[in-house]
């Protein structure tokens, strides 16, 4: 595993760089969910997580190992959302500068919270402008260490706690589902799952619009899509990155992909029978599993929820609907 | 306090009948929540506990203690709602018969829980009926056990668990919030934390519309009122019991009344920055906190949140208006 970006032992130091900073999220059952799948699911909720997403378990791990230099001139970071939150809640943590760049039609909820943590944001259009070159440019111009959402090993190890946490409390488990957007959640997760329990099988989860991973994984290379139209904002990136497409494809077992509907149904489940609030993409993995997208029937079952980041607003929508 | 319904070791009695039938409900925090109150606030979640709601304890607690002979007939409850769901859950977990008397109005969600759990609902208005002369004619006529909803040791005995968990997990408070209905809830959490924490705190909050106990506690005698109109429909009994209130004016602080709107807000809050569901009722507590009319400020605060059923749509309502 040396040609691997990170290793467990990264994930370990991950862990106790976050202790006492990030939450240790619950994991939550439900008799409900266990009939409906006929498994046995445990749920790591990271919406319970500081800023409402497991983005801050990396961003906290990445700008915590800053040198001097770097923390006094700051951090930029380029984000559809959890990954702007989780680096402006890092950097006012710390007490170093932010500068976001977020896409025009990120949720509002994402947009003012990340103001909220004393972020800058800087908007740029999802569909037509290019998010990495307008953050080196001002990562250049203003001596800012760039941070990018998922392909970074800090950032990778970071979010890999939550797998470690999870099997802590639960002990061995059969399967892992993760949400697959660029991948820094499900490499970090599956170095964690995979160590602590060689025979757990890893899915990754993404939306049917943009199954970018799933076709990568299948062919063995790293395809880029346009950035999908879909309700899982969190899973629009248009591609895996460069470290985590190895790790995935040496640990995961497989992805899968769940229709945009399927989505909002999970999240009306989680909603009346769980009390919780999930986004879009915090609901890929158990709609996987109710769906019937892996084969969860009599096994033990980690289901991550990455976030619940959703306005108000569009989540009453949704739920109407 | 030997003329008191229920001791300290009957709370941890009911604790060991509960493990491993009852959820352990997380305790979370909230930095927001925090800043806004200038305290340190500590959240019980039973909204997260099965059937959505602290009953469960008491309901579990009661008819785990049955003969075989009361066991072989049953159980019947009468409920506006949350009370029914966990009688109807407990005997179905102990493979007995529930009959359960619900009002008219009821949420339709707690209503169709109850039938889920293999409840018998029967129906009755509770602006003109009385529903205890019907449970007690029904329960006579079938030799069904009457469990009424929180005036009886093993549920008052069986809520206190949850301040028992809650203070187990935090160490010693400086207040404690409990919603206040007809007692149960506060006479066992009470009866916990003033034994694990004698220098704690105990509030009552209940809605404005229906402030019998604060009549109760300040007049010294039980006070009976119309039922009140409030969002809170967990908290709309007309009077306190008779074993629950000699424990309330024993060992609660005060009772402090907040308004509906203050209800709505806090359910907002919880929703937006918490990601969860929490019904009006459970909002009562933290509303109390960041309504000011509680002195938090500077303390280690427990806030119970009871519980989490409400009509999706409902909520959707509530929280877009």
């Amino acid at each position: 595993m040396t040609d691997l970006a990170i290793s467990f032992d990264d994930v370990v130091a991950a862990s106790h760089r976050i202790e006492n900073v990030a939450h240790r999220t619950p994991v939550l059952t439900s008799a409900t969910a266990d009939e409906m799948t006929g498994a046995q699911l445990f749920f790591k909720c990271e919406n319970f997580q500081r800023m409402g997403a497991f983005k801050f378990r990396g961003a906290y791990n990445a700008l915590s190992q800053f040198t001097p230099e770097q923390r006094a001139k700051g951090v930029i970071a380029f984000s559809s959302g959890n990954h702007a939150q989780g680096i402006a809640l890092a950097a006012k943590v710390l007490g170093m500068r932010a500068v976001i760049i977020m896409p025009t039609d990120a949720p509002q909820t994402k947009m003012l919270a990340t103001k909220a943590y004393g972020g800058e944001v800087i908007l740029y259009d999802r569909y037509s402008e290019d998010r990495e070159a307008i953050g080196k440019r001002i990562s250049a111009e203003q001596g800012l260490t760039l941070i990018p959402p998922y392909d970074h090993p800090h950032i990778m190890a970071g979010q890999g706690t939550a797998a470690l946490e999870l099997l802590e409390e639960t002990g061995p488990l059969d399967i892992l589902l993760v949400q697959l957007g660029g991948g820094g959640l499900i490499s970090g997760c599956a170095t964690a799952a995979k160590h602590l329990a060689p025979a757990c099988e890893v899915f990754g989860v993404e939306p049917e619009a943009g199954n970018d991973g799933q076709q990568s994984f299948r062919s063995g290379k790293i395809v880029q899509i346009e950035t999908p139209r879909t309700v899982a904002d969190g899973a629009q990136t248009p591609a895996l990155g460069k470290l985590t497409f190895p790790i995935i494809q040496k640990l995961v077992q497989d992805i899968v992909t769940v229709s945009d509907p399927e989505l909002v149904e999970t999240m009306k489940f989680y909603a009346s029978r769980m009390k919780m609030i999930v986004e879009p993409t915090g609901c890929l993995t158990l709609a996987a599993a109710l769906g019937g997208h892996v084969p969860v029937k009599g096994k033990r079952v980690g289901i991550i929820i990455s976030g619940g980041n959703i306005d108000l607003q569009r989540f009453a929508e949704l739920v109407q609907g």
